[in-house]
Parts: C-alpha cells; sequence; structure tokens
C-alpha cells in the first residue's frame, strides 16, 4: 500500500461537496449534539472521515481479494492489508477510540457521544472498524475485561486485544433453544475440581474463523436449578485451542460467508476450562452480558447510519450517473427517485438524533439507565438501513444485488441488524411493556380530567344536550 | 370556572406515573436537549404541563358545548370558557412564548425550542393554544406584524394581538388554481392611486369565522408580468370589514368545522385597501410568507408531538381498562397491542428530536438556514403522528371514531398537516432537490475511491482474478 | 326529479372511456369470474352502473341538502329524493338483488357472486344500496327474518322490508364491554312468564336514528350461567316503540354523524318483549349471528371496492385538470403520481378477485364454508380502500378533506369499516389460528424431507462437506 | 437416487393435513379458477405436487452438494441428480408443460392458467423447474423458436431444448446502459456481406454458466438511425462457440452465484453470425421480445407464489417447533407471529388470484390482450414474496439468514424479481400511464354529475344554503 495517491483530488472534492462552503465531519454534526463533543472529538473525528473516506474504502475491494477461495483458505488466512491499515491507523492517532472514557482509562478518551460519531464514519467501510481496534466483537469483549478481568486476565487478553495483536469471540446463541430469551442457554458448566467442564453447542459464533481469535467468551448454565432463571447462567473466558472444542462449520449470511472473520458453528465436548477463568462469578451472567450489550448496541446502531448515509451516496450517484437515461431522463429527473431520496435523508437523519441521544444517556450515567433509549434505536435504526438500501438497489437494478455495488453486502449486514443482540420483537416487546406501566396512570388521569370537565360544564351552567333533544325527538316519531 | 378541584390528585397522579420517581414535563426534556434550555423555561415548562393537563383538556369538552350547533350560531358566537383560560394563563405567567427572544423584545423571551418544548404540551389540547395567546395562525402573523410592520400598523393590529383582544387571519391558498406552488396565488391587486384594488377568492381561511378575528394578511399578485414569479407576489394588510369582501361558506375538515375558528371561502370583490397597507413593499410577498413558515411549522409540529404523545396515553388507558377483555384478556395482553406501543413510542421520540433539533438550528442563525430541518420535521411529524393515532383508534374500536375519544378530531385534524403550509410531496421533492445536489460529487467521490481501490490492489500484486478464470475454462467447455 | 337530462352525454361519455371499445361494467367482470355469471345478471349489472352513475352519485348532494341541520331535525326526518329513487329503481328492476338465489326466494334471483359484481357499483354512491333495498343493516335482517322468522314475524316484519315501507336495526355492540368478543354481550335478557325483560345498553346501534325505522334485533344474555359462553346469547325481535327503550345519542363517525340512519346509543330499561319474538330459540344468538354476517361482509366488500373505484376516478380526474399546474406541469405529470395511480389500480383488482372468490365459495355451498375466504376479504379490502382514498385526498390538499369531495366521507366510512363486524385484529387471529393449525404437518413435513435429503446424498457418495474441513484447519491455526 | 423410501409416509402427512378431510394441489385450486381448469391438469397437477414435495426438494441440498467449490468447478461441471430427477419427471409425465395448447403444438397440452397452477409447485424447489424441462430461460427461448424459427433452427436449436439435451441463454441486458429502457440496447449488429458483426457486451446473461448451453438469443442494434428506436432493435440467434465471445465473469445475487446456471457478464468482439440466424427479420426486436415476456412473466409470478407458501410453511414449522419457546412460550403464542401468519396467508391468497386471472386473460387471446393483468401480477407479486419471506426469516432468527433453512436464498431470489424483466418502477408507470388516460373521462363525467346534482337540488326547490347564511352572519360580525 506504498503507492502514492493525490490527497488533495478528495479534498478538494470534499470542500466542494456543498457548492462552495467546507463541510467536513465535524461540520455536520447535528447542532442539537454539539455542546457534547469535545474540540479534540470534532478534530479526530475529521481525521476518520478522512481515513475512511480516502484509505478503508478503496481497501475494502483489496480485502476482499486477499481473502481468497476455497472454504480453507477463507478462514485460515488473515488479509495483509488489514495491518498495513492497522499501522497507518495508530501514526493518524485513531486507536481504541471505543473505550469510554469515563469508564476506562484505557481507551482514547472519548465518551459514548464522541466515539458513536466516529463509528458512523467506521460503518461506512467493511474494514475501517478492525483497522482502528474498534471492531465487535473484540470491542464488547475488551469492556467485559476491563470491567471484570482479574490483572491476570487482563494481561493475558485485554493487553494483546488492546495491541489489536489477538481478536476474540463471544459465545452466547445456540441451535437448540430459543436464544432470543437468554434464559435458555444451554450449554452446561459442570464443576469439577478446580475446573469447570463445558458440554453444548454454539453458533452465531462471530470471529471465531479469523486465525489470530484466541479466546472465547462463553456462556452457560452452571447452577440449572436455581430458583432464579438469571442466575442459573454465568460466563467464562475460554482459550480457543482448549481440548474438546470444534469449530464443525462456518455459517453464512444471506449467501455471505464474512471470511475470515466468519460466524461458527461450534461444539464443546468435555471442554474443561480453569475456575480461575470464571468471570465476576458464578451465575453472575446476566450482569456481565447486560453491562456489555448497551454500548455495544451504539456502536452497531451508528456503523448501521453510516452505512445508510454510504447507501444514499451510491444512490446519488447512480440518479446522476450520465450514462443512465431510461426513457430520455436521467434517473434523478424521475419523480419517485427524489422523493426516495428524500425519504431516505428525513429517516437517516431522525435515526442518528436518536441514536446520538441514547449515547448521551449511557454517558450521563450508566448503560442501565438508558435501556429505552438503547432499545428504540436498536429497533429503529436497522429498518431504517434496509429501507435506504432497498431503494438504492432499486435504483441500480442489476448492479444493485450483485458484487460491482457494495450494496447487496450490506443489506445482508444490515439484514441480520434486525436479528443479532435480540430480534426486533424481543425489544419491542420489552419497550411496549415498560411503556404499558404507565397504563394505569393514564387510564386515571383521563377519567380524572373527564370528570373535571363535568364539573367544569356543569359550573357554566351547561346540560349534556346530546341525551335530552334525542329523547325528545324520539316519542314524535314513535307515532310514525 | 370557579369550581374548586384538588390539584393535589393530579399532581400524586403525575409522581406516581414512574413507579417512585417524580416525571415531570421538565424531567423529560430528552438529554441531548437539555444544555439548550435555561432554568427559567425548564421551570415555566412544568407549569405549562400542569395547565394543559388539569384545565385545559378538560376545558376541551366544555368548549365544544358552548361553541353551539346550526351554522350561524357556531361561527358567531366566541365560548366564554376560553376568556376565563385565558385570565388564568396570564396569572400563571404563560402568555405569547412563541415570540423568539433572539428577534423580538416582545415576546416572553424563550428560544425557539424552549417554545417548541412547550407547544409539545399546548398540542395536547385543543384550547390550550389560543388560552395562552400562542394559538396560529395569529403566531405566525404576529411574527409579520413585529417584522415588517410599520408603528402604526402595530399599534393598530399587533398591540391587540399580543394582548389577545383580536384575532387574524393568512389568506393564501385559493380555490381554483395549485396553491402548493405558491406563484400561482392569482388573486390581483392593482393599483390605482393610493389603494389597491383587489379582486380573487380565497379559501382555507383559517380564523375568520371567528367573530373577533380582525384582519387579514392577504398574498397576491402585483405584478403578473414581472419576469420573475417570485416578484409577482405582494402582501398586504386587510380589514376584515372592508368593503368587498364576502365569506361565501366555511370548510369542514374530515366532516369537522373546527368552529368558531373556522376555514373560510372569501372572495374580494373590488376590495379597495390603502397602500400604506402594503406589507414590506410590493413584489416582496416571497420574503414575507419565508420568514413566517419556518417557526410555524416548528409549533405546528411540536403540538403535533404532543398530540401524539396524548394518543399513545388513550391507547395504554384503553388496553389496560379492566372492563375491556375480549377473548378472557386485557389487550395489553394481546401480543400485537404492546408492539405497537412500542413503535409509537420510538416513532414519537425519533420525531421530537427531528423537531427540537430544527428549533434548535432556528435559534442558531434564522430559519433560512434551517429549511432542510424543517422540511424533515415538516413531512416526517405528521406521518407518525397518524400512525400512533390509528393505532389508538384502531384499540377503541367504535370509540375511537366516534366522539367519545378526542381521537377521531385529532386524526382529522393531524391529516390536514400532511397539507397545510404545502403538501408532503412538495417539501419531499424540496429535500430532494437540494439533497441531489451532492449527486455529481458522490459520483466523482466512488469513481475516485474505485480507481484508487485498483491502485492498492496493483500495489498489493493482485490481479483480477474472476476474468482469467472463467475465460480458460471456457474454452474447455466449448468441446462439450 | 322529474328534470330532463341528456343521458346520451354519459353514454357517450363511458363509450369513449377506453378510447374506442365501448366499456360497461358487464365488460369490466374479471375474466376469471365470468363463469360464474349469467346472461341476466350481465344485463342488470350495466342497468345498475347507469343508474348509479347517472342518478343516484348526482341524488347524493341532493340527499344531503334535503337533510337539514339541527340535531333533532337531522333525525327526525327522510329526504325525499330517496322514496324517488326507489321508485325508479323497481321501474329499472334494481330491487332486492342482495337475497342470494340460492337460498331464498323472496329476493331477485342472483347469486351472491352476481349480487356482489352489482354491490360494488352500488358503493360508489351512498344513497344507491338504499334505493334498491340493497341497504345494510336491513339485508342481513331481511336474511335473518327469512331464514329464521316465524310466518307471524315475516308478515309484520320481512314484508314491508322487502318493499321497502319500514327500516331495521341491528343491536349487538354494547359501550360497556369489548365487543369485538361477542360472548361478552351482557344486556340481559330474563324470562318472566311469557315475556322476557331486556335491560343494559347498546350502541353503534346503526340505523335507529332514520324515523322509518321500526324494528330491533337484539343479542343479548339468557342464560349467563351456561358452561358454554355461546349458549348463554340469544336474539329478539323487538318493536322499536316497546316502553323502556330511550335513544340517549347519537355518535359520530369521524365527525360525520350519518343523519338520518344514525348510529344510536340505546338503553333498555325493563323492556317487555313477547317470548315469541324469540328467534329460532334461547342460546342460538350465536347461530343467528354466524349466518348472518357472511354474505354482509361480501357485500361491505365490494361496495368498498367500488368506493375505491370511485375515489380512483376523483384522484384521475384531480391529476388531469388543466387549471391545477404546481410547477409548471400537470399533476398526472409529475412522477409520484403515476406510481400512486399504479399502486391503486393492482391493489383495487386484487382485492376484488379476493370478495368475488369468497362469493363463489358462498354460493357453492354456504357461508360457513368460506369462513376463511370470507375474513380475508373483511381483512384486506379496507385497508386497500383507506390507502387509495388517502392517495386521492392528498392529490386534491384541502379539496380532499373537505366537504367538496366526497373522498373525506368515504375515508370516515371506510375507516370504520376496519372496525365494524369485528376489528381487523380479530379477524386476523382468527385466520392465523386456523392456518397454524397446519403447523404441526409443516414441521413434520419439512423434517422429512430434511431426512429424505440426507438419504439422498449419501446414495451419491456426498458427505457433508463443511464439517471436515473446518476442523482439518483449526489444528493448524492453534500452532499460531 | 436409487434409495428407496416410503411414499406412503409423505402421502398420510398430506392426508392428515388439514385435519381428516385430504388436501391435495387439484383441491386447493381457489374456486373461482375451477371452470377453466381440464380434468387432465387437475391430475397431473396432484402428480406435480407429489414430484415436488418428496423428490424435489429433497433433491436441493442434493444438487447444492454436487455444485462443487472454486468458480471454475461451479460452473465447468452439472450436477448429475438432475439428469436422475429428468428421467423421473418424463416417467411421471412432467415434460414441457409450459408450451400453451393454444399456440404450439409441442407441449403438453396445458393453457397457461393450467400450467400456472403447476409452476405454483414448481417455484418450492430450486431444481423442479428445470427437472421438467420448464425453466427459464428456456421456455421464453423455447417459445421464440416454435414461434418465429425456420424449420432449420427449430430443428438445430428447438428439438434438443424440447429434450433437455441443451441449454440456451437470452442476453439483452447491457452494463452500460439503462436497460430497463430497451431502446438504449446498443450492441452492435453490422451487416458485412451474408453475416451479421456483433460487438458490445451484456450481462446478467442467465444460464451461460452452464456448460449445456449452446445457443445464445441475442439482441442488438442493425438500425441505430431508424427513426423509430423500436425498429433499431433485432434478435439474432448465435451459437455459444462463435469465436469472439468472451464470458468475463459471473455475476452474483445477493452473496449466490447461482451454480452452474450462473448470471454471465459476455462480451461480444467482432462476433460473426450468419444472417440466416437472424430472428423474424431486421428491427423485429421488439416484436419477439414482448411476444416472448408475457408467460414467462406469469410462470415467475406463480413460481413466486409457491415459494412463498414454502415460506410460509416454513414459517409455520418454527413458530410449532416445541423446541423453541422464547420467555416460556412457543413462538405461535406470542401475539405478533399468527398476526403476521394471517397476513402471509391474505398476501398470497390475493396475490395468486391476480396472476391467474392473468393468466386465463392471455389464454383467452393472447398476451398483448392482457399487459394490464401481466405487469398488475409483475409488480404485486414480488412485493409480497418479500414480504411473507421476511417475516418467516425474522421467526427463525440466525437460522433464517444463514445455509440451515431455503429462506435466504429465495429472498435473494425473490429480490431479483423486482428488477428482472423490468423494475417495478418501469411497470407501475407504464400502468399507471394506461390508467391514466382514463383520466379526461373521469374529469368530465365528475362535472356532469356535479352540474346533474345541481339540476336535481333546483327541481326539489332546494337553494345552495351554505352561501347564504354566511353572508348574513358577517354583517352581523362586522358590527363588533
Amino acid at each position: 500500500m506504498s503507492v502514492p495517491y493525490k490527497i488533495e483530488a478528495m479534498e478538494e472534492m470534499l470542500v466542494n461537496s456543498s457548492k462552495g462552503a467546507p463541510t467536513k465531519a465535524s461540520d455536520r454534526i447535528p447542532i442539537i449534539a454539539k455542546p457534547f463533543v469535545s474540540e479534540r472529538a470534532m478534530k479526530l473525528l475529521d481525521v476518520v472521515e478522512k481515513f475512511v473516506e480516502e484509505e478503508c474504502i478503496p481497501a475494502d475491494a483489496v480485502f476482499q481479494q486477499q481473502v481468497g477461495t476455497g472454504t480453507e483458505t477463507r478462514f485460515s488466512a488473515h488479509p495483509p492489508i488489514l495491518e498495513d491499515l492497522k499501522k497507518r491507523a495508530r501514526e493518524l492517532g485513531l486507536w481504541n477510540m471505543f473505550l469510554p472514557k469515563n469508564h476506562f482509562k484505557e481507551g482514547a478518551g472519548f465518551s459514548n457521544l464522541e466515539y458513536g460519531l466516529m463509528a458512523e464514519y467506521l460503518g461506512k467501510s467493511g474494514v475501517a472498524s478492525e483497522a482502528t481496534n474498534c471492531a465487535a466483537p473484540d470491542t464488547g469483549n475488551m469492556e467485559v475485561f476491563a470491567k471484570y478481568g482479574t490483572q491476570e486476565q487482563k494481561d493475558r487478553w485485554l493487553k494483546p486485544l488492546l495491541e489489536g495483536q489477538i481478536r476474540s469471540a463471544f459465545l452466547m446463541t445456540e441451535p437448540e433453544v430459543a436464544s432470543s430469551d437468554a434464559t435458555n442457554i444451554s450449554l452446561t458448566m459442570k464443576k469439577e475440581g478446580n475446573d469447570y467442564i463445558l458440554n453444548g453447542s454454539k453458533w452465531w459464533s462471530s470471529g471465531v474463523g479469523d486465525p489470530r481469535c484466541q479466546v472465547y467468551i462463553v456462556m452457560g448454565k452452571t447452577d440449572p436449578s436455581n430458583a432464579s432463571v438469571y442466575k442459573q447462567q454465568s460466563v467464562m473466558f475460554v482459550p480457543f485451542d482448549t481440548p474438546g472444542i470444534t469449530i464443525h462449520r462456518m455459517l453464512s449470511v444471506m449467501g455471505f460467508d464474512d471470511a475470515p472473520h466468519g460466524h461458527g458453528h461450534v461444539t464443546f465436548n468435555n471442554v474443561r476450562v480453569p475456575a480461575a477463568n470464571m468471570c465476576l462469578g458464578e451465575g453472575r451472567g446476566f450482569e456481565v452480558i447486560q453491562g456489555r450489550l448497551g454500548p455495544g448496541r451504539i456502536h452497531h446502531a451508528m456503523r448501521s447510519i453510516g452505512a445508510a448515509e454510504k447507501a444514499l451516496e451510491w444512490f446519488l450517484a447512480r440518479i446522476n450517473d450520465p450514462k443512465k437515461k431510461p426513457f430520455g431522463k436521467q434517473l434523478h429527473e424521475h419523480g419517485v427517485m427524489l422523493e426516495r431520496v428524500a425519504h431516505s435523508r428525513i429517516e437517516i437523519d431522525a435515526s442518528r438524533l436518536q441514536v446520538l441521544n441514547a449515547a448521551i444517556m449511557i454517558d450521563s450515567k450508566d448503560a442501565k439507565f438508558a435501556l429505552k433509549e438503547i432499545a428504540e434505536a436498536k429497533v429503529l435504526v436497522p429498518d431504517m438501513l434496509l429501507r435506504v438500501l432497498d431503494r438504492a438497489i432499486q435504483a441500480y437494478g442489476g448492479a444493485g444485488v450483485s458484487q460491482d455495488t457494495p450494496l447487496a453486502n450490506m443489506w445482508a449486514h444490515g439484514r441480520t441488524m434486525r436479528i443479532v443482540d435480540g430480534p426486533d420483537e424481543v425489544h419491542a416487546l420489552q419497550l411496549g411493556r415498560n411503556e404499558n406501566k404507565r397504563g394505569e396512570f393514564c387510564l386515571k388521569k383521563i377519567n380524572w380530567q373527564k370528570k373535571r370537565s363535568e364539573e367544569m360544564a356543569q359550573s357554566y351552567g351547561l346540560q349534556k344536550r346530546d341525551l335530552l333533544q334525542l329523547d325528545r325527538k324520539w316519542s314524535e316519531k314513535s307515532k310514525l
């Protein structure tokens, strides 16, 4: 990647994007969010945008070419361009921006809101998150190690993770149960002396395909008879090469294998793990996953917003392509297209505000005080992304579903966002249930208002007029 | 309205609404908006909520009863309860909150954002806006007088308007042309000596039904042959009792007549208006309406958000009504209901952030720098409101479309919001067109990225692999 | 209505509608339905269309003018134009077409399918159904009398109903319970000697506003302790002037009162009804309503399809109105409009086929064998109608919600169609539940197919390839 | 595939599917379509269902395993299971059912409607269409040969195609132009002596990946300066191994390569084709493609309906899987699921009727008289399919997007259906434009009805009441 390029070309383009006025990422922060963004974050945000647009997006196709063909090849090599990008990112000061400053000293010192703004740009490229060591599931896993790990665990796993030397996986979902309800998780963890013996199977174990993935954070059942289903579950750190672990196969996502990262189907057959690898303590699995998921959902959501912005850019590019003139007019001259552009713009902007508000809520206290806001973002954003992508795909016709645009891959990825970390329905139901707690109050209030209204009417000497008048009429009618 | 009531009951309810933690309107301001809200506005916001919930909403039905029956009656009397509410509002310090502090000294000293937050609560009652002298179209009209009026005009109309003594109307839309494009406005204003002679007809002249409506702000064509269609239009202040003006009839909205306010169909037959009543100057009509519409759209949008919150409250009340148990379960136990509650919650919250962001944008400079944000709110909010209302109506069944809930009337009003001040399609097209200006840049950027990607691939020694391999295979196939 | 008019003008228009080829209603019957339509029905269908387009639609506004103002007036007079139209309809042979020939000799001898085709056209006018004595709720009520009535009951009520001399109402829904589940109906019918004593209240009693409405078919509870909730309910014929019946007030529908028909809120206070007025027998209420509702839903659905066609015609008229040219182009030249026209066309046509199929299903055996098809039509059609109407309203702008087009009233009526005879949700749930009966079979079949697939793979000597390959790779990776 | 299996198991399941009553495909034909289906077709339809459910669907996974890995392998081998299935199909009398009896003697003697019913079942399996020699694009291509081919062309290509010995491709779409408007096709065909010289490139050339694909039907420009853009285009038959043809690469569809069929990107570099290979004659390209596309769209649509039925079956299987119990209840007990099942049922059934009606329209005369009906099906069906699939995917969670269910692949295929043979937008616009031809008539009719209405009102002595009353009131108001 030593090839020189004219950076000015890109800058000039950026400058001209809004007909004169320079617009950089920092200029485009919604005005309502600005009070929450430091000068330092604003500056770095512009570096992120430049890095993503000029180096990462062009690298995406190279990465794909370097992955190779054949299942074995695809999941045993690691594209060299990524290591080059990582070096470049560190030079630019783009590293570990995700670790929120109010909780962790190991990060780059940004708030969730500030990192969220950066994550939007990272979401425009398939390689940018990893290039800046901000890729899932490592981000959430690093939070787990930093928050709950012993010093030894930190030295062994957190350090190399923070350095981008190894990768990690989070093994929760299982093929045989309804994992959308995590109390169903059934991999067994049986105490035997100073070890636990793990038996069961996991799937959608994202990242296990990568040859550098060295540690699995595994959820399982230590105490199946505990009266509280929540306390039955525990989380352990499991070295990837512990005997008894088999990666059966890799799952595909709408036809994409996401190599070399991959989504594995993994079985545990009498896997012996030292008790010292227990995270936080037996029966505290739910505590671990709840602390982990909040910020991660914000990261996903902001990356999805970046993806939507990219989709809109491709959409705009297509409808302004002078070579594409069906029925004698460019596509942007066909009425339906601009309306779709407008709705995309509106939906992206509203979603972004939603996510930023959730991020600030997390920053202000903790993720557990932002459950509503996080759930809202979790449900709203992927749906929005898929709509925007669908419009762009449709404008491209065949090219839109093919490998010639990034849209199909983005759609596949976006579609899973409605499923991972719990399907929409689970979050909506949870939201609905919380909101419904107000139900009794609303009923009381409305009844109070009705009663008050009647009192007011009486104080003005008003009678319920509809009742009387019709009674009167009716007696006459009866004679007909 | 001298009837005493136990305010404590209400307060207790409010306090208990979130199971323990007291929630007042000021507590519910989205965290992202808080930096923009002064202590003073927060305090008044809580007064607004209390006033609306405890006095205005109960007054709504009384207002309707006082309007009376029969077209003549409905449009010639003015419900006395409103004057009582106005007195009460002034006592509480709730008056003219709408006039933005950075432009007008006459108002209560709040920003658009701050007033926006209050407008949300005003939107929960049909009488609250007028009770606080914040009702359309007077608000926009007062802005026009304050911004462009001469001292004489201010004394004659702005002063009594600010005092809530008279009301006003804005006459733009016409029955015979496509008014969604204001250059089509065709009422003629012909100079004749020191007067203009007005001929033409207007409709959707909202407020002309009210016997206190004393001044019409009228748009018309002074210079039909001007090369610029925008400069053909002017705006004049016309006293309501100028000879030649006839209110033909009142229009209904989905069956509601909105008496005594009403939406008039008005004809001008040689109506003579002094040239001194010209606003700003001949040909400056577009300047006037553009300055007027921005904040007004924010007010509408925030009131619509309040309406949506109210609809959600009624929805929640219904599905928790112990008397309503179809198929043995309360409605909230039927799965689809809570999902609808959740989606309503999400959509309302996202819309609110959108509008607040637009309000801050206006506050930061001027409405004309916030065109995108205002248009986004204009399109997004009514659509959201109608969806939330529809779900609530459906939960109520027959009661939902009847006079027994406020939902039907709110729906009718909400439906017009997709039309007034320009239909959705016009705003979406405008938004789409603006966004499309980026099209050429996007095309250039993507092409630049593709080229850069190819250079990178070459620097890694990669070849376009798919091309070669298939050629090879094909020669073999030919032999089949 | 003795005013002469040039019928040729209309005919000429009809002929020219498809640019040359004459299109009459009979020409527009979907080809798939034609084998089910007799020559006689085809001919009458064309008469129906002509009568509706030329006499009924113009009469709609006259009817409204004749209803008068003021609650008392509105619900005590009967517009004379309707009697004139009825005379005219009988002259044309348009009378009682609804009574299906395979069940009743009293009707005009058409099948449900044939009448359904006619009902579509009747649905384009507010007065056409009554003008041809095919108006709800009389149609369903006449079916009840014809099917279950004694000779005496038939003489007293069916005869004058068939002659269009009196009208009737069906009182089922109650304000205090969730009536979407009819087992909740709670008006009491207590046996006392040879009478039943009725106590309770009903609402949405459609038609009670009409001074000619002489009989109520009332559902209530005779046996509240019956183990079967279905057998608790009975149906009785109640003369409207029985002492103890009070019509409290009339309900409005989205602001419309539907006078003089109206939707009443009626109370029963010790209303004494002779036991001879029991329909079918105690505890057979569900039997009565189930037999009644099937065909009625088809009638409603077909009328709604006619309404949708009318909405589309108004839509087309607007976008081709040369006076309406926003931004220099007629509305049909704005891209979004034709797309909306197309989707309206598609949705109307698909819905019609659905309803016709249901009608044929009823004709082939009985309504109870067509439950699925009827429910499908019940859910699909109103939703379609509202979408088509919404697009038309939006094209009209202000006029669309006002009294100047029929669209607002049609929308209000269409909206109730999602509620009356059970809300969408109840029908969808019932449909879903029935469909779900196949669930176990589907699971079995798919598992059988999977197993069979594995056997086939073995017979070809294929191994599960993904499993092995990844295992191999992994051992190598471990060494990294 | 010599493995024996207990066919009874399957039959027993089919028999039990509707709790007692045996349901076979022929029993499930919508009643409205039955008059159009011969006894012979009904019988064969049941054979089709059995063949698909018991042999083809289990074969789908085997086919995928036999395709192999690596681009070269994937597009040069042909899975042997397909030849076995073809033998089996011929034994069962399932061969060439697609060629409509009223036009071609070579087919199995069914109407488009009859074949459409069969195509629904073929659409439930990836291999069934080819197994019965009813696969696109061969079906359309065979129609072209049969309709327009010379005897020599028929002998060379139609015969082996009808026997299932070779396959064919249709090359129309081009990468460099907006092919949704076929007048843009720009591959040049230049006359040179007795040959044409072809230059240009094509993509989405479906089927060129198959090693048995021996003939390309190619559209191109013979007369670029013809005043009629339609007459510029011609269609030629081109042997696949003509020098100068290169298959550059294969396109993927949402990550799937559809091997070995595939979608090729093909270039023509001075490809010399004998003039005798011209189809119909120079400049008649549009004639050829229009005759070809109608029935093909019906086939696609009916297969899509089968796919939707299959998706619904998988959906039902999942929500009744006893192993999947989130939050203590099976999925079908969660309210939203049954509602989604119901809407799927409704939408599938309505779409099917739409397509069957279009098929009958084609059968009655010719595809060109069924343009409206075909376009309606083209737009309605894929949208429906995607919605049903999306609901099923969501119920499966991760499994839904993976290779473990057929849903992801079906979604990818379904998504392209909104693009191939012209994107939705083109068909909707065309439909809208045709419908809009009625616009002028509608405007006239409505105006006539309004005028007639006024005349009627006068004949009853009615005055326009709203006008007068308000005028009167106003003079009083002026005095306020």
